[in-house]
């Protein structure tokens, strides 16, 4: 059977989560791997996930005032340079243009990894009074870090992103704006993605290469692992003063700017998969699905049956994003696709659902097969996409409560860690030696300390001593 | 006068045609140059034409069943190196990554020029049967050409475009594709651009490298000269040959596919100045305009002039995108700025207008100004958006066809390349030795050889011979 054979070639999720996730990304064609190592070729089915998360996500950042730009792919390795921290990060995984043409370049240009320093660069010149902040600028493009090892959208040597810079008169500013993106990610993920997400801070080991202070947003995938899914960055006046980025106040004065940062990718798709995805493939919330609904007519064959999907189609089509499967494959074959898919909502339309005035809506979610009345159906169908919508998040966010533990010692944390995939919550002192020693022993790392602090006791889970942080800790992509 | 001063800046078009674009470019904050020569920032006010562009030409594919896709940024010399033609056009422009973080590369790669060999490499792999087919895939990236002499938006080392690159069974639906992009182009152009074009084929000497026919849409520049605004591309089964790209027919014969790629780039930015503007700057077609309306109120602090100036602009913006300049600049400045960004629209209310229920609408492009009723100013200002919108292309139409020319013979065809500027319209013989003959002596190019050809002569303008077909040509960016 052609759909059985579609089904079989995915490994089960709690068989090899690893294998299952690549045979998603395959099976749900969202992607093929490059004639150069760790690129990608991302696929229609996976781009037009993309394009779902720009446009909402733009919609979202131009409702702050935020404008877009576009900064060049290649930075000169002196400019790259200039702020000590920021090179040491990413110099050594930069990819680096040493020809131009025929002829060797005189000095060396980095494809961009990250464009802070482009961007500082072109505000050193265009900022000179008050009056030309604040900036708030944005990017939508590739960037190319030399990683050694890699997987399908999670980590990958080109990826695409979006990154913002801006620009700012004073340090509360900048802060503000820090938080206000930080929260429209969190917002976007938990409201479009259905992924909750604990905000938090960054330590300072685990910080953006010249930044102040780091922001994240902490994701819990299905098999227990972090995903980090969106970040951004207060740079305080590091950058400005390592690049020259200065104003006229409007006292007279000649001042520093103060910078922030801020950035999510094609990782995010990633996140969809691991979160949502179950052994039948790829389930996508509604509202970034690219195909909300699939009509696919049953006994089609059968006189009035495909005029009738086609019409469904149509008439769902007005609100919702919506395709028919009227190709000559088998129906259960096109069920079997139709949910390696994602698709949110499958109608099975045929002669008896016609004959009685009905027709099944069928959730990828849970399966559910909803009889609707065909004079109904764009209503039912949008309620319907909606319950999915909200059930989705509620489901991924008792799946995270579920995996989510408190260690008061360090007994508790390594048990836990190493026998409970998960979250795990415990007090912190402060010192980098105890970050250090629990990723010696236990590959954990601290994923953020969250602004929704709580206080599990008065010592830190590792040396003992006061504690002055709750933080989030696990093992992650 | 701030006023003044901001307009005195710009050099005037007729006087030094090149600075004059040079200065709209940079008054206007369309771009800014780059650490790396050759490269651009773009700015908001150019990005944002870029976007609408982007959506609008989306839209039209997305219509024609195109599909959005992401190819790698990389290609390995090798891969580059499969096609002749096309390798010895590209090569030579190329930029080489030589190192992938610390490690020297074992192979170079280069940053895509265009991308028909990722392309095909990918289709290699993606294509088996004719199920398959055809592939109508597009991309939204930057590539990278060094070249020698750069100007913004017109010739620069890295550019923004959508690069199109379908496969197919059959050679006739290759080329009926090719020739309904190079359509979808055209109708773009004078649609939403309101620049004119010409639309014909590429003589040999002027095809892309490594296609079997490259067809074109030639607009004319403001001053005379010809710009290149978009190619489509037949590859036959060229490219499929050294790309090994084949499919099982239906006929259960292997055979390899047909293919095309099609593109448009920034440069459009380029002919948007060079066709609209003049010596106040940009003049954006209503289509294309990132701001179609500003609101400006004139006495802005006398009672009631502010609120209702916001209150113009929140009616205006539920249907148009309409801003209101509220800062404290005088009303001149913020005309001439106005006028600088090409804004189609300035709408001004004074305390007198409010009292005669009036106010004035100032057409950026003939500068004329109507009293209209408070009452009706959004019907009345969509009535002028459109008729600009026509009076645009209109106008653009009459300055062509005013600058074409007829020449018979050799002497008038020098004659006229040397002393009027704009397309040339001449029958050839079809030889490369007169299209090398004409650039050498005149610098003028064949620009297309346009499917409605007339029949001027029945001899070839360079040497005589019976002539084959008509050809446009001129002096070109």
């Amino acid at each position: 059977m052609a759909e059985k054979k579609f089904v079989e070639q995915i490994t089960s999720r709690d068989v090899d989560f690893a294998q299952w996730y690549t045979d998603i990304v395959k099976k749900a064609e969202l992607m093929d791997y490059a004639a150069v190592k760790g690129f990608m070729a991302i696929k229609p089915a996976g781009y037009a996930i993309w394009e779902n998360i720009q446009k909402e996500m733009d919609r979202r950042f131009k409702e702050t005032g935020v404008e877009n730009v576009y900064m060049p792919l290649l930075i000169p390795e002196s400019l790259l340079k200039k702020e000590a921290d920021h090179v040491e990060g990413f110099a050594p995984e930069a990819a680096w243009v040493t020809f131009g043409g025929t002829e060797q370049l005189q000095e060396r240009f980095a494809i961009r990894p990250t464009s802070e320093t482009l961007f500082c660069d072109f505000y050193s010149k265009d900022i000179q009074s008050y009056r030309d902040l604040p900036k708030v600028y944005n990017q939508w493009c590739s960037v190319v870090r030399w990683e050694k090892e890699t997987r399908p959208f999670l980590r990958s040597r080109e990826f695409l992103w979006q990154e913002g810079h801006t620009a700012h008169a004073t340090a509360e500013e900048a802060q503000e704006r820090t938080i206000q993106m930080l929260n429209l990610y969190a917002d976007f993920c938990e409201e479009v993605l259905a992924i909750p997400v604990i905000r938090g801070r960054k330590t300072d080991k685990e910080k953006f290469a010249g930044a102040e202070a780091t922001y994240t947003i902490e994701a819990l995938m299905h098999d227990g692992k972090a995903l980090q899914s969106g970040t951004s960055h207060n740079f305080g006046d590091g950058f400005a003063k390592a690049y020259d980025v200065t104003f006229t106040d409007r006292d007279n004065q000649l001042k520093h700017v103060y910078q922030t940062s801020w950035g999510t990718t094609t990782r995010l798709i990633g996140a969809l998969i691991m979160v949502h995805g179950d052994d039948s493939g790829l389930v996508l919330p509604p509202a970034i699905a690219p195909t909300q609904i699939v009509v696919i007519p049953i006994a089609a064959h059968k006189e009035g049956v495909l005029d009738k999907a086609r019409e469904l189609k149509d008439r769902l089509a007005k609100n919702y994003r919506t395709k028919i499967d009227d190709s000559e494959k088998s129906p259960g074959f096109k069920f079997a696709e139709a949910e390696m898919r994602g698709i949110p909502i499958r109608v099975e339309i045929g002669p008896k659902d016609i004959e009685a005035g009905k027709a099944v809506l069928v959730r990828r979610d849970t399966r559910e097969k909803i009889t609707v009345d065909l004079e109904s159906i764009e209503e039912e169908a949008g309620k319907l996409l909606e319950t999915i919508q909200r059930e989705m998040l509620e489901n991924a966010r008792a799946h995270r409560d579920a995996h989510t533990y408190v260690a008061l010692n360090y007994d508790e944390l390594t048990e836990t860690i190493t026998t409970k995939p998960g979250f795990v919550k415990a007090m912190w002192c402060g010192d980098r030696a105890c970050e250090d020693k629990i990723k010696e022993d236990l590959s954990a790392t601290s994923r953020c300390m969250p602004f929704a602090q709580e206080h599990l006791s008065d010592t830190c889970v590792c040396c003992g001593k006061p504690a002055k942080t709750m933080v989030y800790w696990g093992r992650a992509y």
